[in-house]
């Protein structure tokens, strides 16, 4: 096993004030060339165009949940009835670390077009032939592989599992302050110290001290707050919508045999399905960002607008859109009069509604996999939180819509369209 | 002219809380492409390889500018002594949102080896046949040129020059205040709102009210404190020397007829000199972390070597070095030892020091350009500031110099060299 | 009416960073003695036992509503369905500075026991002979009445007295985000500017633009996290029971023809209900705490016990205490039981209820007086906040009690009463 | 020796986000009466009338140098050179939590005038009859006479001493931070963690490692900042001069034998000088604003006046005045004038520069006693701070003065006086 560095070194964090290091093995994880092209990925993909602050990374990000995994088990570590062995302990703080170490480029929109899967890539990576695998199998044959299962939930020890991985956990909590700070908005703020002090090993899960009851009730409410003030900002689904077609013509474009002025060729290895670990590394968002520029000069005409539109920041509009309402013939006859005036709806008439995204807000036993928090009474019993606070229960089990049309209102507007068919389109989406 | 917008808009900004415009022209302006490229350039360069926090754009920072012209005019307007006409607003405006519309990627490095000029790509941007000069000529057909006037320092009225440019403007306040709020450093906070309320406009000059002189001061040491700890820091210059060496490794490359796997191809103007506006925007820094990464698969060792080491963030490290002590000799000498290892030291042992950057902590009258800040006396006289206050006076006209030399010490270490000369190498560095 | 002042004043505000004056008349309510005693009443009473912090005066607290009621009048004046005259804007201002001029020393256990009522000596202070009210009277004759309706909700604009008293009001903004600071808690922060940007004029009401209702909706959570985590704290709550009970114990020694070593003087007048505008404002919480050392000193032990209580922080402990459940034999007994070891349960076993506090978390349509808060929707329509928010509609309308009974731990404890009968107390309540 | 509480127990601080207490001792110190009488003297004495948020206490301020303390200690038990006692550990953060546990009210002006010594009463109540002994005394029998020698500097082990009493002590870094955030300026902040993290045992002293050079120069620049900013405020030290003159009005009252209406018999023992422990105790800033009240009812006219004015704020104005220049005769004339149209001069004029302030910005070696502060080098030389600092070169061994005149200039425009000598008073002070 790999020992103490000679002297703790730390990273400046505007979140935590100091992100600490004294172990030999995070410092060199940090190094590993496959957790460095984490700066080349942005935690929240577009937000960037709603909110100009969230241009931080998921390295980070993951910085930042390694350092609130280390003050989990600092604390839990004065506790009698916690015991852990230094190889777990270990093996919590690379989990925390690594657990983004998969994400693509812009990954909503990536793999829902491309079907790649972040999960599986984490594992890949992990267990794959890396610098992060080399590093991690210093400390025995079968860390990487105990770091993955870390990752996947399917380590035996629950109580470590959801540490990293629950309703409240490092990675959640960092990401609720630090895309706060970022975006300047102060929605996602809560008491972290307090948190954690409240937070307690019991059995094999962590339960929240009963005293700790509101500020864990105000941690799920700035997460819901965020939800919807950030995650879900509709100015942000619409560059989601775009990027999303931008992928999608490409792929399109691919398959119908077009030939590129400028050949995506890191993309290939998407469309044929034989992507090697190097050639997914290899795909950041520089790259994305590069090709986005190169095709916004090809000769197929809505790629170059697509193209244009996502880096100039030309949005589309967007109107209410109710899903279970509308029928589905009005929306094909909407699309209709889209191509009509030589509109492709294909690409400029997206719907988009935040269920789409990982939604998780807290619902209590809705989902097998998920666990509920619970909180530790005086007397002794555990009692799940929902019951406990209005708030939570309040936001628990329910999903939340919030569908919407998105267009390019600009060419319904550029004088050269059927003026007939515009007014029409016009009053079908009522603007 | 144009006019006000419907309705104010606003950018949550986590420095000044809101950005709000209300007038058409800037937000036209916000809305050009080239405006809006200035997402892909990073305010402070390779500084986040040190600070990771410090991710933020060139975008961000102008609109934080713009907001503290808006203010700075806002105060103004209410003083009896200060007549501004409407144009003259929206060119004080435009000026604050525009000042770094010509700077490319990783300006330091790049105009270094290039020979680029931020400065002139900036005026050429403001009149050539941009978006950005379309929207500014709608104000009127000299708008753009008086624009570049005020960023080029040649417009007339020095009073309005000197609120984007001087010792105490706009873009120096934001970005204090920014780059403290991203790398999460305290160092550059000083109180803007009191600076804003002790700025007076007096004759042809922005001066400082008396009382306000511990404010300025404070303000000064900020500035003093964030060149010393945040650009001026050893890692990043590590990065910068890296860097530089990066592009100066593609030009030598490029002259000396090599054949690129990956051609850089939108270096290509720069080499022949003929880059168009167009060819410069297209410039920049996805299109240069992407080219990166494309040689760090080339044939040339050198240029692939420090790719990687710039994307992996494997730097050099360094040692004091004396330039003006040391004597030519010995650098040859230890060129040759290198040389004589198979380490080439053109672009393996560089001397940085940050004199070589814009090292501009207040001087007063050392140079012609820059006006000293005046305080403003109860009796109506003016006192040049480094002649009140003993910290600055500590501070004026005094260059500091922190001469390091960086070279590859895992290079040293990895056991393939001659041992013989790698021991001398260590000894000379006093390693 | 009072004009301009010749320069703006400004005072430095933790919270608004500076509260700004431009008004004389705002200036000269200020400087009033009356005004100035707010800086010797604590703005949370008893809080700072619990959250040292909190020491915060009501003086601090008046500056912020004053401040945030001028930026929304600011706000406001931009929009073309919003008129105020000159008179009105200072009546606002006015109110809002002025609105706590009657509290006493620790109101909450102050006028429970003496039956004042802060609301009742606002209005004479305003209409009295005091300073405040000769700096009012230099506006008009009748303004001081205006400002004693504005604070007392009866002025004819509804619009402008819901600004001072509404669910969403100038008085609840600033106290929450000042409570928070002070104490050092994150609850009750929300974004106030954003808050500020949706608040709308319309017809005789403030309406919330639909798209701030997430806003809205932080806030009034906050407001309840505040209410449960600080004003609502158990320990604050046993310094209040003790308090009260000094309250009540001297008035009954004065009652029962008591001789003080130390006589109150200034509590006189409310014994004999003759109190003079001049003696209430002499009444000051140093007033209060001095007393409270003489009495410290006084023959009686009841008095002396609980004032070294207060002041040296040895307060009461609680147990849990359903007062529905609970049948008024069992607390019969249960006194008896205190008095049978000697301790006098008319001051040494207390009932608290935070609803005995002003508990006024958003409860829709409740209570006649309280107006709702509507949202403005896209459609021109205004919709009910609670009816739109889950979390709103989670708290509206409940009630929430948190029973406790209060009671010297210490005294049970001490070793010199009858033990089967402090053992049998103790059994009663589960200790 | 006490050992460790069953639970840690936590404050809530502003400052330090959480205050950690896990030693019996310190929990019982906390609890001492004499300790709590801390929340009755306001940290900042009169500043509050100046920054309106300054109202917190010198409870507030020990706590967290307490805190401070805790951290510096925690970080120097993982130093293999740093071996501590468990006695010395609870030395040290007995000595941080009680080293102003002597202060009186507002004692600057209270000790000009009476000759009480803070620390000569520190030294007292930690040996006399207290409960602050008795729980100290639980340690050991010499454990109180060892705090006692830490705060007056004799204790033998200098490094411990330096912890709490040197040029960058627990205390200074406490109270420049918590100054700071309750007054709501920024002048105070600086990197406590950066420092902490720097600070090294070295020998018998505390040395700063010198990569910390500028954080620590930052925290000496922050401390010369809010000198001049907060604690030398010009209105600060208006109230400061009329306060002084009320306590000195008094005692001359008393001395020639004046009948109190409103005897203040808490200064009685100040007069004879038989003050003990427990009336020292019990004056407070309470009692001392109690008494104010009462004499602003009192016969004598000065009394009456300056008490008013001290509690309604309305104070002196100032003028520049140059100790130095001006001739001894000149104010002698002056003070004529004044007494010439009925101003007590005595009272009424009054001259304040902070040097009778204690000021102590750093300078380097001036005085014996304070030790200077030492940067260790990489070669493990020490070097004095100022020698590698322009700034804290700039800021050491001057003392800076700021001579100002107080006088009441609403008598001088009362139209009482005789114009003529009004209008020579107002030709000297060229106003």
């Amino acid at each position: 096993m790999m020992g103490r560095l000679q002297e703790e070194k730390v990273f400046k964090d505007p979140v935590h004030r100091y992100v600490h290091v004294r172990d030999t093995l995070i410092w060199n994880l940090i190094n590993a060339r496959e957790f460095q092209r984490l700066r080349r990925i942005r935690q929240l993909g577009t937000s960037y165009v709603t909110f100009h602050g969230a241009e931080h990374s998921r390295f980070n990000h993951s910085l930042g949940v390694y350092e609130i995994m280390r003050r989990i088990l600092s604390n839990f570590s004065r506790r009698s009835n916690f015991v852990i062995t230094e190889e777990e302990r270990l093996l919590c703080l690379s989990a925390a670390l690594l657990h983004d170490i998969g994400h693509g480029p812009f990954s909503h929109s990536f793999e829902k077009v491309f079907h790649t899967d972040h999960e599986e890539w984490t594992q890949r990576i992990l267990t794959g032939n890396t610098q992060v695998n080399a590093v991690l199998r210093r400390v025995s044959d079968d860390f990487p592989e105990k770091v993955a299962q870390m990752i996947g939930k399917t380590y035996p020890n629950k109580l470590l599992v959801s540490l990293i991985s629950s309703q409240i956990d490092a990675d959640r909590m960092d990401y609720l302050l630090r895309d706060s700070y970022y975006t300047g908005t102060s929605y996602g703020s809560f008491d972290l110290e307090r948190v954690l002090r409240v937070l307690k090993p019991y059995e094999d899960k962590v339960v929240i001290k009963h005293t700790g009851m509101h500020a864990v009730e105000d941690y799920i409410a700035a997460r819901y707050q965020m939800y919807w003030q950030v995650y879900f900002h509709r100015v942000t689904r619409s560059a989601e919508v775009i990027l999303r077609n931008i992928f999608a013509r490409v792929r399109y474009l691919h398959e119908s045999g077009y030939s590129f002025v400028h050949n995506p060729k890191r993309f290939m290895p998407l469309f044929s399905g034989t992507m090697t670990i190097e050639e997914y590394i290899a795909l950041d968002e520089a790259t994305v960002l590069y090709y986005m520029s190169e095709w916004s000069e090809e000769a197929d005409e809505v790629l170059r607008d697509l193209c244009h539109r996502f880096m100039d920041r030309r949005l589309f509009k967007y109107v209410e859109h109710d899903e279970n309402a509308d029928n589905p013939q009005e929306m094909q006859e909407l699309k209709n009069l889209f191509a009509a005036i030589g509109i492709d709806p294909d690409y400029y008439l997206g719907v988009d509604s935040p269920s789409d995204l990982p939604y998780d807000v807290y619902r209590s036993g809705e989902e097998g996999e998920r666990t509920p928090i619970y909180l530790l009474m005086p007397d002794g019993d555990l009692k799940e939180l929902s019951r406990c606070s209005v708030i939570v229960e309040a936001i628990s089990g329910k999903r939340r819509y919030d569908h919407k049309l998105y267009f390019p209102l600009d060419f319904l507007e550029d004088g050269t369209r059927d003026q007939a068919i515009v007014q029409e389109i016009k009053r079908r989406l009522c603007i």
